[in-house]
Order: C-alpha cells, then sequence, then structure tokens
C-alpha cells in the first residue's frame, strides 16, 4: 500500500448511508502528501533526460485540464509542475466568455461540462485530472468534449478510483489510458 | 505594467452590463503565466532563492488556505511550491467531514464559508489565497474563520485586486497584510 493511501480520510455513510466517503483534505494539508500525489501523476509525464532543464523543458504534454472543482485542487499544481499551462472544465454558466459543452446522465439526472472556446488548440497533448473516479460521466464528457476541440487525450490521471463503479473501464473503452494513484475496491 | 496583466482577459459587461470581468482563464493556460503566478505570490514566503519548479524549501508559513473555487486554482500550485500543506474553505455543505463557519453579506443576501474542523492548529502561520479580491465579503469571513481557529494570518494574495471597491481596505483594517500581483482601478 501507498503511504498516500493512509492520508485519504474515510467519512462512513456519506453523502448517504452505505457509501464510504473518501476525503482528499486529509491528504492535501499534509505536506509530503500534496507533494507525493503531485509528482506520483506529472512525473509520469516528463522526460527523465531533460528533467534538469526546467518549466519549458521535459513535459510530454501540452496542457493540463482539470474538471471543477476538486481537479482544480491537483490540475494546476500538476500543471506547474510540468511547467504547462492549466485550463479548467467547469458546471454550466461559470466560465465567463464563450464556451462549448457536454451533457451527460447522472444517476438522477443530467449534467453539464463546459469549456472556453479555444481553450485548447488542435492536436493539443492533454492530461485530464480529476480527484476521484465513480462511474466516470464527468470523466467521459470531458474527454468528449476535448476530442471534439481536437485534443488528444494523452492519460486521465486521478489521485482516487473506485474501479467497481464502472468508470475506469468506461474511460479505457474511450480508448484512454487511465492512471490513479490509490484504488479503492470491494468496500 | 507585468506582462502578466497582459495576459489577464476582459470580458465587458459580464455578468451584468457596466462591469468589466476580469477572466484569469487566458493567464492560466499561458505556461509562463501560470509559472510567474504562482512564483510572485509563493516566493515571497520562503527563506531561499532556488530555481525549480519542485517544492523549494524555506516556507515561512505553515499552511496555504484557499477559497473555492479559482483560489484552489491557484493556491495548491503556491502550497506545492512552498512545500507545505493545502486547505480549501468550500461552500456550504461542500465539505465531508464535521465544519464550522461563517456567515457573510453579499450585495443581495448571504453566503457562508465552511472549514473542516481541525483543518488549521492554533498557531499555524498561514497564507490566503483567492483568485481576485473585489468588496472582500469572502476574505473577510475566510480570515476570521481562520483566526477563530488559531491561526496567524500572514498574508492575503490575489492574483488581481479591484481596489476601489473597498476589499483591499476591509483586510487592512482587519490587520491582514494584503498582496495583489494585477490592480484593475478605475475601470
Amino acid at each position: 500500500m501507498t503511504p498516500l493511501r493512509s492520508l485519504i480520510r474515510t467519512i462512513p455513510d456519506h453523502p448517504k448511508p452505505g457509501v464510504q466517503f473518501r476525503d482528499i483534505t486529509t491528504l492535501l494539508r499534509d505536506p509530503e502528501g500534496l507533494r507525493l500525489s503531485v509528482e506520483a501523476i506529472a512525473d509520469r509525464h516528463r522526460s527523465t533526460s531533460r528533467r534538469s532543464l526546467g518549466p519549458v523543458g521535459g513535459a510530454e504534454v501540452d496542457l493540463v485540464v482539470g474538471i471543477e472543482a476538486r481537479g482544480f485542487i491537483f490540475g494546476t499544481a500538476i500543471a506547474y509542475r510540468l511547467g504547462v499551462g492549466f485550463v479548467p472544465l467547469r458546471k454550466p454558466g461559470k466560465l465567463p466568455g464563450a464556451t462549448v459543452g457536454r451533457d451527460f446522465a447522472l444517476e438522477y439526472g443530467e449534467d453539464r461540462i463546459e469549456m472556453h472556446v479555444g481553450a485548447v488548440e488542435t492536436g493539443s497533448r492533454v492530461l485530464l485530472v480529476d480527484d476521484l473516479i465513480a462511474t466516470g460521466g464527468t470523466a467521459s464528457a470531458a474527454v468528449e468534449l476535448l476530442r471534439d476541440a481536437g485534443a488528444e487525450i494523452v492519460e486521465c490521471a486521478f489521485v482516487i478510483a473506485l474501479p467497481d463503479l464502472g468508470g475506469v473501464e468506461r474511460l479505457e473503452r474511450q480508448g484512454c489510458s487511465v492512471f490513479s494513484l490509490c484504488d479503492f475496491a470491494g468496500d
């Protein structure tokens, strides 16, 4: 077991009975936990031979894209580590400029994710980041939205995966490479 | 003028006529813009100067606290840069554990900001981060909440300040040191 896992707090029966909520805030407030999480995701995408070259050297992605709101928490730090830019995907009506969006189904009802027009250039190599993947509805819609804009999804990276809920497989069926730091399965 | 300022997009009459919305997403997607913003805020709070994209050591704060949602964008990267932990302040009902909170007035109505119980230890030296300060309602409530928890506010740092709207003065009246990267005044 990675020591990172022990920094994730489990809150039983939240938000409803039977759900074990995995709380990343205890990981975030730990200096080593934050550092190791950021580097474990970012450094998969640096060319080690050029690691010493600084901000514009070594990154094998062009952009990190993070999903509101907890994807922002890790995404920008990972982008900073890689020396690349960051693009936020937000809930409807939150971005001030012209947007493109994608609707997706939730357990009950629908939701939508939006991105600024022109935020991602055709051919951009994108690292998509969120804190957790469960059923994968949001991440799957994000992948479609990014590909519509011409992006190549290099990897979908998560701090936590709940593989029993099917989201990892769903992204893999879309042809995505999926990476997670900590898996919580069968509980 | 700092070149960072030129990376901030102005969207006229958003969200209502007469308001010039300052959009940081154009700054974030620029690798140098993101890097310089993070370092300009973080590096004021460390005792040693060392060029790298990793944690640099010598932090003179114990913790970075960021305000939902755009404070998360910069806050975690700044915490990573400083090699310290990050604590999110969130809107009501978003944090899974037991919380403490503070109500505050908006132009129309009320809002509330919450923090996990125990997230900040007594005597912690805190750097409070958000993307923008306007009237300062949220930041002012955050300062009170953090001080109630026993924190020392070393600085309130913002990417953008709108000094005409009074928030900077309001924080200074609370005894806070305020830093901003770009001021937009008189327009």
